[in-house]
């Protein structure tokens, strides 16, 4: 398939990854030919055989021509958004399918009115997406079934895990699940019941490690002898009281945010970060190699 | 050290070989002998040295006898937790620990008024504590400062990874986390966004990929150059309207429960339960395992 990445900044680095190692041959292009450079060496620093199937487009309307599908990864900030969106849409020819991998504006706000609307939807991913599986599928009302059916399948075949979304949200459903982690995370911080590292040890030793392989509807499932309609039954109204005592909307405000971030420059100096984020792509990584071989070994 | 084990059901079970398998010698208690003896037997499966340190005790003033720590794993009903602490009181040292593997009831709830309520605080794990190393440490208002350095020192030693709370609250950490997290998940559900096989995919294909090895706060301390603050002075405010959005606690009504209830048992029968619980037991022991590989390879 003929795949355009347009915008090669981490996001559509890793994307033309993910499309190349699957066998397609792709166009490449971004505001700053640097980065699209640059995203054909990142690709061929994972697999030097890929880079073959890698090309800088000249200009825009180089990178859509003849494209199959084209994931979109510039910029968030919507009017960028809208004026790329406007501008593409005038050369796009109606066999192409367009997937943003925005984070935080559904499709209705930037392809709104144009001609190929229809085929355009959000396709947002959890960075890094030739890591993290996950990808996001979001219609705007107007997105064509047929759009979210291509994309579902071609995901599916890249290796990825698309889930796709009945209608747009705020947050999505990946975000939405963060922001209520992190809020509660914060609460407890704010209130004073633990520090951020031992929220962080409660998940990263605990919770995580079965999340990293089932979800939160199949943890619980296991967990009555008959099923979630038992654990339900049996500890529902314990959640639901839980819930009444997290249902207080919090921003996190300058004391607590300065607390927490003294904390965390305490584990980490900021002069670290940049190795911190290498350990934490190496960690990644490994992960999830070892995740694809113990489900060689016991299944899915 | 002298262990004593105070009710073996799964949780008291796997308390025992984590105590075994760090040198300590047992004394092991169930109402049920042979629900003691099953004890012995799941320790010796695990490692077949280790049954030497493991003695099933003859009454429960036996198992009390001379032991420095008692990790209680009695059933999960208050007025059983009360007649235990009340029986235990009686013949506990003065020189004893008593932590208690309740999920749900603060220790103040049974300990109250006891000789012992000062060395009485509730240590819950995980389960099962011999895989998963987060044991949530809560003192009542009168536990002493003293017994819960001693038992964050144990658990240290014994290879687990605990965090203290300063006080009691509803669901600890581990469940508040969980609940938020539970109440998005259905949230979405109901609202029909998407399906709970999709939640659980955004979760086991998605965040819990990270949150595997680092928390919601180290999450996003990496997720900005500068760090936490910089993030959130970036994105708060985007959590805070989701926050607001999310601040309707609901119960999980009959006709939401029964509509997951059915689509997970299209996913697994119920027939099939038990064998999928012994999936996710080979899963999450081989991820375990593969993250103390992995930690020692790239650093924690």
């Amino acid at each position: 398939m003929k795949i355009a990445i347009i915008g090669c900044g981490v996001v559509g680095s890793s994307w033309a990854l993910v499309f190349a190692r699957a066998g397609h041959d792709l166009a490449i292009h971004d505001h700053s030919e640097a980065a699209a450079a640059a995203a054909v060496a990142f690709v061929a620093a994972a697999d030097p055989a890929l880079a073959a199937r890698c090309r800088v487009a000249t200009s825009l309307a180089d990178a859509l021509a003849g494209a199959d599908y084209v994931q979109e990864s510039a910029p968030e900030r919507l009017p960028i958004k809208q004026a790329l969106y406007r501008e593409m849409d005038a050369l796009l020819s109606p066999a192409t399918i367009v997937g943003s991998s925005t984070s935080g504006f559904p499709a209705s706000s930037f392809t709104e009115g144009l001609d190929n609307a229809a085929r355009c939807l959000v396709a947002h991913p959890i960075n890094p997406p030739h890591l993290i599986p996950l990808v996001e599928l979001i219609p705007a009302p107007w997105t064509a079934p047929e759009t979210l059916a291509f994309t579902g399948d071609l995901m599916r075949d890249l290796g990825q895990s698309p889930i796709t979304l009945t209608r747009e949200i705020n947050g999505f459903v990946v975000n939405r699940l963060q922001s209520a982690l992190l809020g509660e995370a914060f609460r407890l911080v704010e209130d004073g019941i633990c520090t951020p590292s031992e929220v962080d040890a409660a998940v990263a030793d605990g919770l995580g490690l079965r999340w990293a392989f089932m979800g939160p509807f199949a943890t619980i499932d296991l967990n009555a002898a008959n099923g979630v309609a038992e654990y339900c039954a049996n500890l529902g109204p314990m959640y639901y009281g839980l819930a009444k005592e997290q249902a207080d909307p919090r921003e996190w405000g300058p004391d607590l945010v300065a607390s927490v971030e003294a904390k965390m420059r305490a584990q980490v100096p900021a002069a670290d970060l940049p190795q911190r984020r290498q350990w934490r792509d190496r960690f990644l990584a490994a992960i999830v190699a070892a995740k694809r071989e113990i489900t060689k070994d016991v299944g899915a």
